[in-house]
């Protein structure tokens, strides 16, 4: 981050910025589009929905936890008939059931989100997206893998999903501020018309990243951060970086159980652990650990504020950390 | 930038953006709201249009260059009804007009870019802020300050300026991907409906700044970096600032005539030069001047390119790098 900045309108940025592109193309496992915005999660998936769906248009949306429930009312503040798939906190949905409503309405688009981490439930989204897909050929399928995209496996291509999103302050362990995407050539002919230089509007953005472009002053520094994860991750390979969360997930969860705790949901996903205990201050037990012990769980949100705690097995974690921290939670039991 | 990074839900964040939003009331000069998000300053400015102008409002635009015509094409883009007061690039417009303007179409808004930085024109803030509010008492003034505020006198609430909006890459030094806000009393009352965690609509983000917290996850490193730089602010102090850059200002022009230069647009402002020769390439000329001074001078964008050159006097300079700009252009003629 501490690369000398250089001009977004140069020769230079299209070269560095083509690179990163070539990374991304490999974290998403895409032949497709990719870009790097600013932003925050919330920000790359409502770009997302603006640049693509607009009033009168039919989208399927399964809303199960926080962010999915986010999408689904920033959908209805843009006059989208939302198809609103409700499901409780932790559950994730049939995919059977998911296709049938695309079907109903004659969706134009689903938006799901592949990772809730508000639950940490983990949706089967090759499934949904090729369930769909077979009820709606032309559907736009738009997911929020912001936990999930180099943590877990997630294949762009293969799976058919349009639009993938991704934020930098997860699995790409650097700083926040910066949003990248996936998109595939159906979505290059499903953005809504955007004649000014709108900056919310992706399709500013894809005319830019065709020449290795960015369409407004890029945040640079944090460009850098990314492009430097993503050699990280090219170096460690996505299937040893998916075992290496997958074992630091699952020697979690059952070191918590074996002290007594549960594991909340039915999908847990590998990128975060929800966990509590049936008959404890959960609150109290977080302070603890961060007080004495410097290790920060997050609470729940909203419905499930007390309820569940959340541990993230992204980026820079494996097993052994996870060992330690479980050690730091039975010496507070 | 290096500082850890904090959560942004936490009591240490609220202490650090509080600190941090007080810096932002001296910089502008206000005692009312601001707020920082990420973003360029493109997305500044058109997040304050969308979260506060609508189908079917009318608003005054002073269109005198590349920036200021953007907005006027996004207020179009969003069916406002534009007034749009087009004159040619590098003049300004005269008070009394824009106030007229204002007057016929009983504008709801007025959008106006305090510095066109396309072409270096200072339009008269104080004046025309004055003199529109005394036709249209009820306006809400929007300034496009992305080159002054920090560089050259901008006074918010003494102007009656109600949302003025800057970047962090210009006069604050950093690198790019945070805007700020300082957004007056009759600007928190004007805000268009938000129902929906609606990351564009600033709304959401006077809501969580009034308790000095972040709607959204923040680009935390990059408000370090804008955070540091109030601090350089506050101890030079502003009318120190605003000499200084007026010294290097006038330095650089002066000299830059003295080698036959001339200085294009009738109010160039402080905060940068539009310069050119008459009968050079100046592209040649800045290519010279990047390959062997190792200094960048920018060309000018749209119906200028090739016709001007623009030099910063925002940040760190002052006029003795103005002189051996000079020096540099000189041995190159």
């Amino acid at each position: 981050m501490s690369k000398a900045i250089i001009h977004h309108h140069s020769g230079e940025f299209a070269a560095f910025y083509g690179e990163m592109r070539g990374k991304l193309r490999y974290l998403f496992q895409t032949e497709g589009m990719t870009l790097a915005a600013p932003g925050s999660g919330t920000y790359g998936v409502e770009m997302a929905i603006y640049s693509f769906f607009s009033a009168g248009d039919s989208v399927v949306v399964v809303s199960n936890g926080k962010f999915s429930t986010r999408w689904a009312a920033y959908l209805r503040s843009r006059n989208v008939f939302v198809e609103d798939l409700v499901i409780p906190w932790g559950e994730v949905p049939d995919p059977v059931r998911v296709a049938e409503a695309c079907d109903r309405i004659q969706a134009r688009g689903l938006v799901v989100t592949h990772c809730e981490t508000s639950t940490a439930a983990l949706l089967d989204l090759e499934t949904i997206a090729w369930r769909a897909r077979e009820a709606c050929p032309d559907l736009l399928i738009v997911a929020d893998t912001i936990t999930t995209t180099g943590a877990v496996p997630m294949y762009a291509d293969a799976w058919g999903i349009d639009v993938a999103v991704v934020a930098s302050q997860k699995a790409l362990m650097s700083p926040a501020g910066v949003v990248a995407y996936a998109l595939s050539e159906r979505a290059l002919r499903y953005f809504t018309p955007s004649d000014a230089a709108d900056f919310a509007h992706l399709a500013n953005h894809v005319r830019a990243a065709a020449n290795d472009r960015s369409p407004f002053t890029p945040p640079l520094t944090l460009f850098y951060a990314v492009d430097a994860a993503l050699d990280l991750v090219a170096a460690e390979g996505l299937p040893a970086i998916w075992n290496r969360v997958h074992q630091a997930a699952h020697t979690f969860r059952d070191g918590f159980v074996a002290l007594g705790g549960k594991v909340f949901g039915e999908s847990p996903s590998d990128s975060l652990s929800a966990v509590y205990f049936e008959e404890k201050n959960l609150d109290g037990l977080r302070e603890k650990l961060k007080s004495k012990h410097q290790i920060t769980l997050s609470g729940g949100q909203d419905s499930l504020k007390g309820k569940i705690m959340r541990i993230s097995h992204m980026g820079l974690t494996d097993a052994r950390l996870m060992l330690a921290v479980l050690e730091a939670i039975k010496s507070e039991l």
